[in-house]
């Protein structure tokens, strides 16, 4: 199975970039996390991009904060599918973050997900690599089946509860 | 191959949504192109997702504006991976579409792209799909490598009509 | 009378959409709540909405955070008023599940009110079941009598506070 | 049946509101129009919906501009539903109006609509008035049915058309 | 001395709006202070602003959060200036009444200030009325002198301190 | 009399600032008008503001846009009322301008009115001056109803067109 | 005297860029100018920046828009001085462009200017060099005084035009 | 060496500002520091950025919040390179202190960095000094090559705390 890719900008990310490496464990998928940055460690950022097909990856999660330029960085030296979680920081709620990751040129494309949207950046990445893996794929029919009966478990544990208090 | 489907909330949106479908023709990928509304006509939407890992579809494409619900409705229909082009309407400047479109709960991730940016849409479907099939990916690279030269001849055209201008 | 249902996207978004049920008990309007979401229960969306008429709704509220959609698809699948309740989130102050909720297109339209605004909610679909209610109508008019007293006593107060002060 | 009337602050918002008495006629749902502004002729906005419901009306929708009181100032003077439409102006895209419309106090709801969304405030109306009306509850059910008719034919033509191109 | 109102909504704005209080006793200046909501007791808010020339005011402060009505109202009822007071609720930072208070239509102003910027409404009253009170208007002076020797005597304990750290 | 100054920051915000120029003429308000900029004149600015008092001015009117310091910095240099007019420049709608005019620090006021609204600036000043102008009062009242009036009369003229055309 | 580099990341930029070019030409900084995308040319930008200081540049101008990550990938390969030219695109007025371009982290500073201002980076770039550049300075002292004459001319020439019409 | 000037509009502003004072030490660069505010102390401002050239400075920084003139005025009165800090306050997130640093008009620049970077701000200028200062250039790049290692080192260490976690 080919690798997923969690770069994060900086070491204070891993708190929310953790969330996507559960989610990669939780499914078997292969990883490597790394903590690469755009401005600080540039040359990193283009070897890694740029040989991370040869090395075995098929996609690359890059998650960072206000001028987050990672994502589109790492997207500019492959042609992998990469996925931007934009992180949110001490200002602007993530607004920074957000538009830096999401508003590429044309040609070349970053998949971003929600504002500190690890989770779902992992979950994107399966449902790619899914695209070649029936087993894969399976396990994210059974847990969106899980996520369903999860909320339902939910809606009638509230029905309970309310009619307990009328 | 796979193919991609190329949704749009309206016959509207087809101006910018038609630039994914160049994009797709270029590269030979196999397409389908609907019409289909999250609001008003929900059950297609609906059926069309759940049927899409069947019908032969590997990424889903999807284009709306406003209190754009299209790409997440098709989500939470497959685990088939659904990219998201928030459009720009009359009121904004696509702020409301970027925001419906990429602040997706965990569980249900959508692969946004730029506001308008159904070329992007495009270009990542094609980076998925070519994960599972060299030749395709042989050919984003050529691309990437022409956009390179474009660039580049664009800017040595630029050096000299300044230096004729000196 | 016609019931009321209080629909929220996820078990975490009962502490602000408890304050519409509190409304709803306090004019006696009957009511149903429930933790069904656009993306992870979609199937269920579209059913309750479907029935909800049949069932004997006259109204819905739904409150949701983030790419809010769920106001919007319940309101796909119904002719009933349906009511949006934007919820605000971790990031974005809200704006992300306003916009989300409000910018509707034309033909589906959502009733919105102010972010985390539940109990606003309420006394909107109090004020729709009023129409046909005289008795409920004739509450409402009290209420916001009372509302009225309570800030003349509270400005009664202030200014005997203040008197006392000088 | 109950009228709606449909209030705008000043005559340069007629271009959007007009669409709102469109939708009325369409449906046969009575109605009066007025030019009010909550800044100008507040005595008038206030007398209004304070005798609104004598009147004969069941519900008023409101347009406003910039700093947009109108829906609220009317509904301070009412228990009956007020819809408020935000118009963009000259500046902001319409922000201004939209949470100068949405963002009122508990006690005091507005059911606010998208940005220039005038039709959907009609629709709205219809919706709140088809509950004690059978014959326009039925009217509405089907407005749907040929709204899902008019995006599958428009779906069709697409599909052909992109045949034909091939 | 013509007297200076100062209005709130609710109680709730008490914290922010008593230091327009402070500020008004600090120059002697009469004031008279209300809790009344644009929303909830429109009647006394267009009273207050219609009879507010003639029981002797001269400026009317008005705080308000949200979808701040209040100053603008009082505005429609009165052709004393009125000075406008965004207040900062639980979401959306204060934009929503920064822009519900700022952007009036032609023909009625508000004078708004910062959000929460209850101080200068005070200051500004008082420069008002020391347009026809000197000895008001020398007060105002001397004070901006102390305002330049306060910053002035931090700059030299800055200095002095960062001199000591070398 | 006291006079009106009218500061713009360039010529090229005439059109707009013009408009509060017509309200004072109609008023009989004397005036006296500048182009100076905090910017690029500011000795003039400091000079202007600082001598206002004396040379017999009453009201400052200052219209900028972008990092529109003008009527800051014109606050800063005098003790008399400063109104400021954010302008809406070639990005960002004017949200700049009015952020820069209106979030002025404790200590320093500036009475900010709409984006580009240059004529409430001078209304506001006329209400203002009218403190102490008992005929200036009286034509501002008159004006007011002269305001609602026209409104009536368009209300009428909408109604008859509206009943025409039914 | 070193030379200032002009970096833009598309052609389509020349229009705003070349107003840089406009200013270095006035004050006879020698410069170059180049079309390098930090997306579509990363290698291109990567080692202009490399080697700029070696190859005789005093300061790197870049203009981009939408995700402009230009600026910030030019400062991550030099210790110059670079100053980022936020460019308003298709869509959100310039936010995006502007965040992606000032938000940097801590130690890879961009010098950033306001939104489509060209001007002022090569007003700063000169302004920068100036400091080893007794002449330049010279130059930039006689602008500013030249500047105020404008500003002042415009001045006298409005009140001209404004005393005729009285 | 040149001296930098670290002006800040007020003493509640030194634990951010102190910051850039920090890296100053660091890299030991003559500064001063000052707390002047355009709207308490212009005339201190005035005269500190005429007489900063004549009195030994390269560079000044300025901090402030809110509607942050303090920059564009220091800008207004220096052909010195001027870097602007905007500084984050009790609301808007540090937007307005933002746009009212870098939204500049023509003619006047100002260098501004992130909300809050103050650390940046000090590294630009260190940049700038360097441009006449071998020495401090090669410092500059030895930092660049530190921050580098030290993520390097970060890297490493998340990657040996994640191998065991396996």
């Amino acid at each position: 199975m080919k690798k997923v890719a969690v770069i994060m900008g900086s070491d204070s990310d891993f708190a929310v970039m953790s969330k996507a490496i559960g989610v990669l464990k939780e499914y078997g998928i292969p990883y490597e996390a790394h903590i690469y940055s755009a401005h600080r460690t540039p040359e990193q950022v283009a070897v890694f991009a740029g040989d991370a097909k040869e090395n075995g990856f098929g996609v690359i999660i890059a998650g960072a904060g206000m001028a987050a330029a990672l994502a589109g960085v790492l997207a500019a030296h492959t042609t992998l599918p990469v996925i931007g979680v934009p992180l949110k920081s001490a200002a602007l709620e993530g607004t920074d973050a957000l538009l830096a990751t999401v508003m590429m040129p044309s040609g070349i494309p970053v998949a971003t997900v929600a504002i500190d949207g690890a989770k779902n950046a992992a979950y994107l990445a399966a449902e790619i690599i899914a695209l070649g893996d029936d087993e894969l794929a399976q396990k994210l029919v059974l847990d969106r089946q899980k996520q369903k009966e999860t909320v339902l478990r939910k809606d009638a544990s509230l029905r309970e509860k309310l009619e307990e208090s009328k």
